[in-house]
C-alpha cells in the first residue's frame, strides 16, 4: 500500500492562521499549502483531496487525480464555474461555530434595526437625550430567505427573541410556529416581510436577485419601512438598486456583510448611506482548526467507504 | 353602596399617550389625571387607588385614604422613600411586553460588544475594509446581576444565543445550565464575568454599587476586556468611576440605559467615551394600555378579596 497522499490546501484567506494550524493538522498524510513558497511549485499529480477557497485557475490541470474537493467555506460558488472542474464530489463546510456566529450577526442586525440603533447613535453623538420608542419584536415580521443550515438556525433564534418569523426556500420547509413559502410563494412572502434576511447561496437563479423590483414588494409594517439584510453572497444583490432604494425611501435601512465585489471599494456610496450597517464579510468566519478537523473526518468516512456528508448538488449549484 | 372611586393617576412620562389611553381605561370607575389641568385641583380624599410614577410631593397628604399604590414601572424606588408614604400594599408593574423589550435591549448590547460593533462603525465611517474576527458567544461569560423577572428572561435568551451565562442575586436561584451565586458569592461571580449585565432594583444596598472596586474584579477573558452594561437604575452606578475605568482600560466598553441623574447632562463625558453605547432610559418602556389593564386586573382581584400580585417587600425595598 502506498503512503496516503497529502491534502492539497489552496485557501485565499487568513494565511498566517492557516499556516499555523496546518502544522498540526492531517498528521497521517500531511498537506501541501500552495500559499507556502516552499510548496508552491510541488508536483500535484498524486494528490487526491483538495481543500479550496478561490483556488488558482490552473489548479485542476496541475492536480488531475482529485477524488474529493472540499470547499473552505459554506458556499461553493467560488469553485463551481471553474474551468476544468473534475466530476468528483464537492463537500462544503458545515460547522456548529460558523452557524452560531452567523446567527449572532443576523440577530444583532435585526435588533439594531428594531431598536433604532442608528438613530440612537446619532443622538448620542449630539449628546441629545431623546427616547425612541420602538415596536416590540412581535410586531415586526422577519422574512428569512434560504432555510438551510444557516437560515434554520437564524429562524429559531429570531423566534426566541420574539420576532414574528416567516421563511422562504426553493422546496417548502416545515418549521414549528413559522409560516413557510416555496419558490412559487415569493410575492406573498415578500408582501408579509418587514425585515428581509438573505441567507441564500449564489447560483444562476440567485444572481442579481435582490433588486429594486423585489424591494418594492416588501411591507414595512410596524417599523415604518422595510429593511434589507444580506449575509449570503454579494452577487445576489444589485448594489445600485440598494443605494437608490435607500435614498428614495423604498428601503429604510440595510445591513450588508457581502458585496458584488469584495473588498467593497472605498468610493462605494454604500459606506455612508443612512441606517446602513456594513461589515466586511466577517459575519461568520471559517475557523481553520474546525475546518481541518471537518476535512479529516470526511476523508476518513470516504476511505472507509461511507457516504460523504454535505456534498453539494451540482444540478442546483449548492 | 357608594360609587367606586376613580383611580388617581400621577405619571410623569408620556403625557399625550397617557391622556389618550385614559379615555377608554377604567370604564367602571373613571380616573383623575393630575397632568390634566381640569383635574389638577380635584379633591382626592375619597381616592382609594393611585397609579404613580415620580408623584407630586404633597400627593399622600392630598389623598390620605389610599388602599393600594401602583407603580407605573417595574421599579418602586421613585416612591419608596417619600414623606407620608402610607402603610398600604405597593404593587409594581410586571408585563410580558416590558420584559421582552428589556431582553431585546440586553441581547443586542451583549452582541454589539461581542461582535465589535463600535470598531466596525469606525471602520465603516473611514470606508475601510478590515475583518474583525470576534470570539464566539460560547467563549464569553455574561454575568447577570439580578435574577428577577427581567434577569431570568435575559439569562434564557443570552443562553440561547450561545453565551456562557452565570447569575447573581440576593437569594440563590436555581436555573438549568446556569451557574448561580448568592450575595456571599459576589467576588467569585465577578471573577468569572466578562460582560456584566446589571438588572438590579435601586435599594440602599444597591446604591453606588457599581464602582471602581467592583469593575476591577471583572475578568475580560476572550474579549480582551470587561464590559459593563446597566439597565437597572442609574443611582446604582458611580459614573465618575465608569469614566475613569474606561479611560484607563479597566473596562473596555459599556452600555448604559440609566443614569445617576436623568436626563443625562449634555456635558457628561459618558456621551463620547470609546465603546460606550448610551440609550435614554428607553430599554423597556411601560406601555400605557398594558399598564392600565394591569391596574384594573389587580383592583378587581383586591375587591374580590384575592391577594394582590407583584406586591413589593418594603423591608428589602423592591
Ligand atoms: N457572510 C458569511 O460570512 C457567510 C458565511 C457562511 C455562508 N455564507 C453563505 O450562506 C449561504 C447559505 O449557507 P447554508 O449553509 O445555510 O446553505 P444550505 O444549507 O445549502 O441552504 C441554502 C438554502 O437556500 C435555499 N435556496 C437555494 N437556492 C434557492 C433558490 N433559487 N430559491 C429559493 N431558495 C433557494 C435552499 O433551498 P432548499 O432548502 O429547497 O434546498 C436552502 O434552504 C452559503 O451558500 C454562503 O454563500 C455566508
Ligand atoms: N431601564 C429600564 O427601562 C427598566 C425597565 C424596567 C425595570 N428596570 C429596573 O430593573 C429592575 C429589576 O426588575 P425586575 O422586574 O427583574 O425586578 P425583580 O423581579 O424584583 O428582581 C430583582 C432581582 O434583583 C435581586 N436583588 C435585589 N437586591 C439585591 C441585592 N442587594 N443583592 C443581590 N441581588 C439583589 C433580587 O434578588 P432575589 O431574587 O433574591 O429577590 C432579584 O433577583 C427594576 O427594579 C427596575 O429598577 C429598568
Amino acid at each position: 500500500m502506498s503512503a496516503p497522499s497529502p491534502v492539497l490546501v489552496d485557501l485565499k484567506f487568513n494565511p498566517e492562521g492557516i499556516a499555523h494550524a496546518l502544522k498540526t493538522a492531517f498528521p497521517d498524510r500531511g498537506s501541501i499549502n500552495l500559499a507556502d513558497p516552499a510548496d508552491a511549485a510541488r508536483d500535484l499529480r498524486a494528490v487526491e483531496y483538495a481543500l479550496l477557497w478561490k483556488p488558482d485557475g490552473d489548479l485542476f490541470s496541475r492536480a488531475p487525480n482529485l477524488k474529493v474537493i472540499f470547499s473552505g467555506g459554506a458556499g461553493v460558488d467560488h469553485i463551481i464555474g471553474m474551468d476544468g472542474l473534475p466530476d468528483v464530489p464537492i463537500v462544503r463546510f458545515v460547522d456548529h461555530s460558523l452557524t452560531t456566529r452567523m446567527s449572532e450577526w443576523v440577530v444583532m442586525q435585526c435588533l439594531m434595526h428594531l431598536r433604532a440603533q442608528y438613530a440612537h447613535d446619532i443622538k448620542q453623538r449630539r449628546r441629545e437625550w431623546a427616547k425612541l420608542i420602538a415596536p416590540e419584536a412581535a410586531e415586526v415580521t422577519v422574512g428569512v430567505m434560504g432555510l438551510g443550515i444557516l437560515g434554520q438556525d437564524a429562524v429559531a433564534k429570531l423566534k426566541l427573541l420574539g420576532f414574528d418569523v416567516i421563511g422562504w426556500s426553493r422546496t417548502r420547509k416545515s418549521i414549528d410556529g413559522v409560516e413557510t413559502f416555496d419558490a412559487g410563494g415569493l410575492d406573498r412572502f415578500l408582501g408579509r416581510t418587514d425585515i428581509l434576511v438573505g441567507l441564500l447561496p449564489l447560483t444562476p437563479e440567485t444572481t442579481g436577485f435582490y433588486d429594486r423590483g423585489l424591494f418594492k414588494k416588501l411591507r414595512g409594517g410596524a417599523l415604518g419601512w422595510p429593511v434589507f439584510i444580506n449575509a449570503g453572497r454579494g452577487k445576489s444583490q444589485i448594489e445600485s438598486d440598494i443605494v437608490s432604494a435607500i435614498r428614495e425611501g423604498t428601503l429604510g435601512g440595510a445591513s450588508l456583510d457581502v458585496f458584488e465585489v469584495e473588498p467593497l471599494a472605498a468610493d462605494s456610496p454604500l459606506w455612508e448611506l443612512e441606517n446602513v450597517f456594513i461589515t466586511p464579510h466577517d459575519a461568520a468566519v471559517s475557523e481553520e482548526n474546525a475546518l481541518f478537523r471537518h476535512v479529516e473526518t470526511q476523508i476518513a468516512r470516504f476511505e472507509r467507504g461511507e457516504t460523504l456528508q454535505f456534498v453539494i448538488d451540482r444540478a442546483v449549484g449548492y
